[in-house]
């Protein structure tokens, strides 16, 4: 059996002999008796396992170094007075795969960057048992959030000719063979797989447009790439992001669903992950917990940009960047204004000249209909927008932006063909699971990460 | 309102105004009545409007345009010996996005390769609108069964520099100037993002089996990549593959768990899509419900392939492919076999030199512990096996094969650090679809397909 499903019913088993398979943690005796912390990774607690003299060999079993694989039976036992509800009385013993002494995962504490260094075994620890299991949670929450709500999983397309926010920082994908391109001395493009420059895409938003205008609502959850030459704790070339699209939705119902799913998901982390969430708020970030229960429970103000920057400006603060009308925000004013309103903040009506060129022209001529949603502690967790219906809008604003509309007829046709009042935002995966874990490095929430000059495994 | 809530709870709402927004899929009057076909892509059934002379802009409403984006106000009316339970009894309409004459989607057949090439319009469509919610279920299926059995969701890196079944067939990622590498003459990998080659992973296999050592119980959802060139109906460059990873489980206990997770997410679909399913049995795949049915309540025969092989060599058949012990079986086979057993057919344990490297070797030095499993009408739908846990066994094998064992010492160390008898399958996920629709080319089944020189949106 499992020892998830021995953790949830062991009162059924009392007095039962039992059958289970994991790892060593530790192994320790003190000559007559001896414990072995015992897991198989079904569940964020093991099982103590408990051997005696009278097995014949005692001896051996207290040899088991740590990381050993075994098959074990044994009579499971209420415990008095120990740490447990139970522990597992060994009756007989099965090493299925051993460990040798340097085995790097001892029971200390070992540096994050000694078990960033050792990615393929650190998911062994403790930390990151909770993380990847709070990971896995709240990826299903994410699922079960807008599955329930009537909206349509939408896989974009990973590889793409066509890159969303204009910008350049694609990775590109090619077949070419790259000697063969320096000995030729020319690139030949009707030679790559495409017939055509291709590369891995920034986001599936425009994409998940077009289908949103088929089913009214539609979410993403996959891969994307930026080819960024950021070395910082809170970037990665690869993540993963959660891109919902939604017609006949304006800034205001957008809103509504950024709070709703961001709700949903911790109320199911705090629920499904209660031993994950208990180490990691004593181990990770005290008050872990309270924090996430107080965004649960709070309501998220709405206030315009211009606003923000009023409220700044007035802030007996020195700043290091002066805010300004009409100019973005920075790190600091991002944590003035969650302290300010001592909760999450939707900042909306933003600039239009710092926002994407799809944004919705507010009737001021000035402002775009993008929101970003600022969060205590960690800053920007979500961004949307009301997304530009207007056809005649679209194509001036791309001209504007030395954009080729031709390039984009399929996009701008959405605006043709029965357009209508939609939103949309992104929310990068690996932020979320920073912000419900505590931990803060982003290549501690993802199993692999690629960052400049990293690509292990 | 929505029209998923509206379908679904039309008796609480009769002779209530409701107020309903969507798409114009069909507009045709009698003069003094008209009816428009109304759809918000919510559910798969739409709304039947009905109209009428009393209102001012009848005339106005009977010239509205297919693909046009309508606010509706209307009153729910029981429906009369219509093919609907109900109708709407339209008070007001509002315009809100017009959609032209030319406008390519029409209440007509339009051919598969049309609206292929129209692939952004094509989710309007009853045919994709049903094919993309079953898309979407079945993957909520796969993430429901999965998460409910205690596995916990990995994610795979994409961009990777190991190469999992040692074949070339990858796509390069770089971020070097293919044209200052055609000038300069040379490759400078110390200049390429990660400083190394890089490509789209292949599979997730090896990586998911990292977390299995620490999990138990793994499996990816996620994209993969094949830079092959094969223009067929069931082939992609780009497709979602699931892959689950279990420590401590047989060939045996494999196969358990392929059978499950498939009739899981069958009979998922045929609850949560009824309307869809009864679509596509009329106009896809005639007898689809029945034969997905059918296969919910077989049970899964298990046969070794020198069996197989036998069955194959005594069958009366004039066979385009003899068949052979210790080669590999064609179509023709997979067809012959599943219609022998009449059901799904798990052939196991594989002649060794056609698999492979990191699969089981089996006692009589010529198989290995490999599974497919062969379902009636589509072929081999998953593939599977238990990994060799044995150090030496493994890298003997790499040798045999001229691979290097060195640059994979991460995975070979799983077999030092507490190694264990474990298994896993994959299952492309878009022939999954495919065998749940009845639809016969994967171009179909995804949104936006890549196949060799095919790259749009």
């Amino acid at each position: 059996m499992e020892i998830r499903q021995l953790n949830e019913n062991y009162k059924k088993y009392i007095d039962q002999e039992i059958e289970i398979n994991g790892w060593v943690k530790n192994n320790r005796n003190s000559g007559n008796v001896g414990f072995i912390d015992f897991s198989d990774g079904t569940s964020f607690k093991g099982v103590q396992l408990v051997y005696t003299k009278d097995l014949d060999d005692f001896e051996k079993i207290s040899k088991l170094r740590v990381g050993s694989a075994l098959n074990i039976k044994g009579i499971v036992n209420e415990s008095v007075g120990g740490k447990q509800d139970f522990e597992v009385n060994v009756s007989s013993v099965n090493l299925e795969g051993d460990c040798p002494e340097d085995y790097p995962i001892q029971p200390k504490r070992h540096t994050r960057e000694f078990l960033r260094e050792n990615a393929y075994l650190r998911p062994r620890t403790n930390l990151f048992n909770a993380v990847f299991r709070v990971r896995s949670l709240a990826a299903h929450a994410v699922h079960e959030y807008f599955q329930t709500n009537g909206f349509i999983y939408f896989n974009a397309p990973i590889i793409t000719a066509s890159d969303c926010e204009g910008a350049g920082e694609m990775f590109q994908v090619t077949t070419l063979d790259l000697e063969r391109v320096a000995k030729s001395g020319k690139v030949d493009y009707s030679r790559d797989f495409f017939g055509k420059p291709a590369g891995l895409t920034v986001s599936g938003q425009l994409e998940a447009e077009t289908y949103a205008m088929a089913f009214s609502k539609v979410y993403t959850f996959g891969p994307t790439f930026r080819a960024e030459n950021s070395n910082t704790t809170s970037h990665l070339a690869e993540f993963w992001m959660i891109e919902p699209e939604m017609a006949f939705c304006d800034l205001e119902q957008d809103m509504d669903i950024m709070e709703g799913m961001l709700k949903y998901v911790i109320q199911y982390v705090l629920d499904h992950a209660k031993d994950e969430m208990n180490f990691l708020d004593s181990f990770v970030e005290k008050g872990l917990i309270e924090k996430l229960t107080k965004l649960v429970n709070s309501e998220f103000v709405r206030i315009d940009h211009e606003e923000v920057i009023n409220i700044l400006q007035k802030a007996d603060v020195k700043w290091q960047f002066e805010p300004k009308q009409g100019e973005d925000i920075a790190k600091e004013h991002e944590k003035y204004i969650t302290e300010y309103f001592n909760g999450p903040v939707f900042i909306k009506n933003w600039p239009k000249d710092i926002k994407a060129f799809y944004m919705k022209q507010n009737p001021d001529g000035k402002t775009v209909g993008a929101v970003d949603l600022e969060v205590p502690g960690v800053g920007e967790l979500m961004g949307g927008s009301q997304r530009e219906e207007n056809y005649d809008k679209l194509v001036n604003r791309m001209k504007e932006l030395n954009m080729d509309p031709d390039s984009m007829d399929w996009y701008l046709n959405l605006r043709k063909y029965g357009t209508c009042t939609h939103s949309g935002f992104g929310m990068g995966f690996e932020r979320l699971v920073m912000y419900l874990t505590g931990v803060e490095n982003i290549r501690d929430v993802i199993p692999y990460y690629r960052t400049p000059g990293n690509c292990d495994y």
